[in-house]
């Protein structure tokens, strides 16, 4: 029979738990909103272990070993090898907290913990886009744009657990000032904010949605629309077309709301990288959107246990 | 006893051949004109293959066993699996060459070849600046700016085995054409020639070398070249904190005749990678200069080689 684990990923506004075979199926999922436990970081890690404690109980998996392992994603940088959280940047008070031994010492089951956008990589590569590559860039596109790296069969995450933040790779030497501190960072070109902002001066309507500004290119072939999305594409291509030249992936899998903007968007980056990147480089990858859905964090969460534990298969 | 290897350091102008034990000691070098030979490939191919047999039996090592292999550096790309050279940008006529076939079958020794950037990095790596470090960025900078990339304990090479450009990573949307075909690629600020191009416009002296720009900054502590020196190594920190950003590596190794500027370039280079990339990546990497002198070639083909076999140690 397929193993079991229990899968949980962590968002600013709610955060699921499922139950996720090896196999990648998901037979159950339930939500608990985090916004309720946000004053101190107890009543979220509390809430965790009751909602992990039901769901077992629910299904009859109480006893230790109906539940291979724990996976947990989180929305900011994690200290991988220590189990510990750095900090969260839309959820106070979690500043070093090492969650991964609490949660293991509360359940007795092992519990393994990343940043969200590895735990997306993991569950594409293996189960989405990425099957079948060894070198991949997986790229979110949000309020802020993630990525994160396979490396010859491998989650690469780097010296300091932080590898992969192609949203902070300067597009020019001048340029906005970048909330991580740097500048003319790809994020503030291209983040979902700056977006929107664009099209509402452009449109001259302040209640311009992003799915509203997809839709206005893909089926109106609006010609505004269409330039918003093209000049993000090429934005993207060239910070892109650096790292194929360094990195020189097998495929790049990108997701996230603005990636639903479709053949505009992707056409931009394919013909940037193609125009600027080195034949051998941009001849060996291919730019494809993400293919798991909602998901993908429970999936990841799921194949960060079988990393950890190293379960083959 | 140590095992020996024959190594080969091919150059545009000239081509090192040397003997080399595992531990990294070169007993022995000979050189021979690349010049000499480029009319056709076979006679660079065949001069490589006699200073080889040459050299065996000047040192009685003429039997198979004495030498467990032969490393070539090239300087151009290689498609290290299939031992196959792309092409060679300046010595003409060696586009796919299968060299190492070519050479295995002619001496009866195992050969491996790769580009030279990749070996300088091996050798580096393992007895210069990158001791004991598992995520490398290798820098040259001359003429080309080129990189080599060490990934989790392993010289990583890339989907097409063209990894490691970090020479055309763009620095800004717009800017100089290069000639790898793109735009505004770091090599196109910080290449050797442009150096000298911006030396001699702000000293007017059409005479005026790398060497005595570097002497002038060190010694003389002369304004304009501090300048000089300053500006490049802003550049190659702007390219560096987005390659920081996203590969997060613990050591960052510059060499080659530029990296001589010393004090004035590594300090802009730092200090600007400090002031631009991600607090947990500019605080996990140093940046250092490359240790090994002219021997790395020949150093790095032996590593080579112990890489293809399989060697421990």
């Amino acid at each position: 029979m397929d193993r079991l684990f229990l899968a949980i990923d962590v968002g600013g506004t709610r955060t699921k738990v499922g139950l996720v075979s090896e196999k990648g199926k998901v037979f159950y999922r339930t939500y608990i909103s985090t916004r309720r436990y946000v004053r101190n970081r107890n009543l979220l890690i509390n809430a965790l272990i009751k909602v992990s404690r039901d769901l077992m109980l629910k299904h009859n998996l109480a006893s230790r070993k109906a539940i291979a392992g724990i996976g947990i994603g989180l929305p900011g940088p994690v200290n991988y090898a220590r189990g510990i959280v750095d900090f969260l940047p839309n959820i106070p008070h979690w500043k070093n907290t090492p969650l991964k031994k609490i949660i293991q010492n509360k359940l007795k089951i092992p519990t393994f913990i990343d940043n969200d956008v590895n735990i997306i990589t993991l569950a594409e590569w293996k189960f989405g886009a990425g099957k079948g590559a060894d070198n991949i860039l997986c790229m979110t596109l949000g309020t802020g744009v993630g990525g994160g790296l396979v490396i010859e069969g491998k989650l690469y995450r780097g010296a300091s657990f932080a590898a992969g933040e192609v949203g902070h790779v300067p597009v020019n030497e001048k340029g906005p000032r970048c909330n991580c501190g740097g500048t003319a960072c790809l994020e503030s070109y291209v983040g979902n904010r700056i977006i929107l902002k664009t099209a509402r001066k452009l449109f001259k309507k302040t209640d311009i949605t992003l799915e509203q500004l997809s839709d206005l290119a893909a089926r109106k072939r609006n010609a505004l629309a269409i330039k918003i999305w093209r000049e993000t594409g090429e934005k993207i291509g060239i910070v892109l077309s650096g790292v194929v030249n360094v990195f020189n992936p097998e495929r790049i899998i990108i997701g996230g709301g603005v990636a639903n903007a479709g053949s505009y968007l992707f056409g931009a980056i394919r013909a940037t990288i193609l125009k600027r990147a080195m034949p051998s480089q941009s001849s060996a990858v291919k730019v494809v959107p993400a293919r798991l859905s909602d998901d993908a964090g429970l999936i990841g969460a799921m194949l960060l246990v079988k990393e950890g534990l190293k379960l083959k298969g």
